[in-house]
């Protein structure tokens, strides 16, 4: 069952925040969902937004300024947590680390493996609701994320291209293997084998001959993270590698902020709505 | 002195937040500013935004999705706090009085006269701090606000037409003297002679002679303060006999949130942009 905890009208539509029991978590999941205006019985194409480290739903729902570009293309936008959280649930005291920062895997080192299942949350558990719940269309998926969840557009994307008509990403962890955050991610939540680690980062999985015709990326120039943990060199040369049309753009002055998210998301929608309106 | 707290590009401008030493509070005082792009050397109309009770700068800047309209039409968008705060200030539990609720006003009853002197702050002083050092246009001002800050505009705008171009509100208390929320304020602040009132209720002061040329004015319909604290009815009133061109929109569908304000927000800011940049 999934319990509204409130509905507001913005922009002509509904922005709902929800909260449902999931089984692929164990734990309550709340998450977010803008319904634009649209015609009784219509069926809209969906947008995915997934969120970065430290991030709830409520990041983007209040800062990301989406909703009128969703309005004026008719587009629902989901925003999921980022992590199961609870009394009962293993964190850490990281921000990088535990609740808050899932990382969008399955994990199976304890204690992490009784709860950490973001994976089959966002795969198969919350798109269900989805169409249940909401005017979705489920032909027409969309995905996208910022950070930590512009890794696990990424990676969802590339896992599940029959699913997803266009997946773009603001200020991705592209190779998570590869840098500090995921490596002491992937190794918590998936033990030392880095084999296990390669269906969670974006750059393997299109070594591994993951494929997608194209992605949009838009990363700041001035994020504080762009060379240490975001790396977006390593996105082109595998994408140059692959074939994949990349759309990389390095914004003159932008830094990893919903300032940013914020200035580019309405274009992000616009590209979205156009792949899967047509 | 100014300090900047934070800087960010966004929408190809800079949002900022600042503190000062306020003179009229005698307290430190935050307000945001954003300065959209404009070629080197020019002086932009500027848009006061007053917020609501319990709000501080923030909500709007996260919240209020004025960036992008503010981009494209060159304005200077200033969000200050809605009362002195701090260790050494006095305060009261209720959200609607004390700090986060000055209403606007310059109190005259103790322990309250010691620092909540909002009217001074935003008539006087943090014009002159804007003016210093921001690439403003003073000649070019419009108000508007929301709720308390509705309340807050409109009285500001309507003691100083020779300022202000232009003044609009979103959900305002238009009459305070008339309602709980502005009888409580202004008995606790001025105390219980309602003559010292009428400079700080919209209402009376068009009663009174007050005169600006046109006024617009959104408010939700399913706003759960609107029949008992907004009384948009009473400014229908004022505004008719005045021969006051009041534009004022019940919004069918939207309550009292920043879900509301930001769906207009935008509006608001090419209205008031119209009117700067005749």
């Amino acid at each position: 069952m999934m319990e509204t905890l409130s509905l507001n009208q913005a922009h002509g539509g509904s922005q709902g925040v929800y909260r449902h029991a999931s089984t692929a978590t164990g734990t309550d999941m709340v998450f977010s969902v803008y319904v634009p205006p649209h015609p009784e019985g219509a069926r809209l194409p969906v947008l995915w937004y997934l969120s970065g480290l430290t991030c709830t739903h409520a990041n983007v729902t209040d800062k990301g300024e989406y909703r009128r570009a969703c309005a004026e293309q008719g587009v629902i936008f989901v925003a999921p947590d980022t992590s199961p959280r609870g009394d009962g649930v293993p964190d850490d005291e990281a921000y990088d680390f535990g609740q808050g920062a899932g990382f969008y895997v399955d994990a199976s080192q304890a204690p992490w493996s009784q709860h950490f299942h973001m994976r089959t949350y966002l795969e198969t558990e919350l798109p269900a609701l989805i169409a249940a719940h909401f005017p979705a269309d489920m032909d027409r998926q969309g995905i996208t994320g910022h950070s930590m969840g512009g890794h696990g557009a990424l990676t969802i994307g590339l896992r599940n291209p029959e699913r997803f008509r266009s997946v773009s990403a603001f200020s991705p962890i592209v190779a998570p293997s590869q840098v500090p955050w995921g490596q002491k991610a992937l190794a918590g939540y998936l033990g030392p084998d880095t084999a296990e680690w390669r269906a969670y980062d974006a750059v393997a999985l299109i070594e591994d001959g993951a494929r997608l015709p194209e992605l949009l990326v838009d990363t700041g120039a001035a994020d504080p993270f762009l060379r240490e943990q975001l790396r977006p060199d390593l996105l082109d040369a595998a994408c140059a590698s692959a074939g994949i049309a990349l759309t990389q753009r390095i914004q003159p002055g932008y830094d990893h902020s919903y300032f940013f998210v914020s200035t580019f998301l309405a274009d992000h929608v616009a590209w979205h709505a156009e792949r899967l309106k047509r």
